[in-house]
């Protein structure tokens, strides 16, 4: 199952609930797989790992974003571009770290859970939209950038908002002074 | 995971290659999770109809499609309203039984294999789409229609164009008759 080399970019967009309930049904289907949340979530992460390094061609080809000169550059590309295109919402960004390497995105709105009204008692660790943690690890990988990427705060899980915390692993002058 | 009897009807459109590779995930953890490709099709097809039952009040809400008076106006509504609604794809109708209770939707490019060149050999018996004729026979339940829905041809199994069958299993006036 390639990727087919002499695909066109075309840039025509769908309506987001079937999206939304084939995302449930993944979830779902993982949850009759593996007993343990954990291992959900990291099937979850995995997959979206995949997804993320093969989706960031697509998103450099239509976006159009140039290179980043900051971490802090970078994530609001990625809550601005990258989001507002994949999933149709904005994330406001916080910088949560002196180092400047830490960051927040806050989704006032999760579209990925529309249909879910909240986790069943037995899943209480899931984190039900673990791919997106995977998708961006992966995408970031692809530019070189290493960054873990996990769910600080859940809506799903009683929290105020969406919290996704992104923290980049290296900088580049840190390299730099390696060499 | 039940559905928030709060939500709001909103209308806003995602790019499709985040839901193209997130349904490429799905398909490869059940072809993970079953050998037989059979069981991978059954399992999409009960998937999409879980599916169907939900996205049809999604569909009649934003829509505003009114009752349809025949079975060759629901196709065309199905391959007109809801495939460009949630796929931004418009496949082309035809009427294949005399009794005009058969219909081909035919699709010269089918979206959701946008990232898959073809199928591997050991999974030769693979509807990659199923969950589209699940989708489709779910949703024509709930308007209480009962039909067969499945792929006719596929693309990604070389045919020249992908086909997907829909039979419409009763009439209204076979049911005004019985009674």
């Amino acid at each position: 199952m390639s990727r087919s080399p002499g695909r066109k970019q075309e840039n025509y967009k769908i309506s987001r609930e079937l999206f939304v309930l084939t995302y449930g049904a993944l979830v779902a289907q993982l949850c009759k797989d593996y007993e343990k949340d954990e291992d959900v979530n990291a099937c979850l992460d995995r997959m979206g790992y995949s997804i993320g390094i093969r989706l960031v061609d697509d998103f450099l080809a239509r976006s159009a974003v140039k290179k980043c000169r900051s971490y802090s550059e970078t994530a609001d590309v990625i809550a601005q571009v990258a989001f507002k295109m994949y999933l149709g919402v904005t994330p406001s960004v916080s910088c949560s770290s002196a180092a400047g390497n830490e960051f927040s995105l806050i989704l006032d709105k999760n579209p990925l859970v529309d249909f879910v009204e909240e986790l069943p008692a037995e899943r209480a660790s899931l984190c039900y939209c673990n791919l997106l943690c995977g998708v961006i690890r992966g995408a970031l990988e692809m530019v070189h950038l290493a960054a873990e990427v996990s769910f600080l705060q859940d809506r799903l899980k009683g929290d105020a908002v969406t919290e996704i915390g992104i923290t980049f692993l290296r900088k580049p002058e840190d390299r730099k002074h390696r060499r």
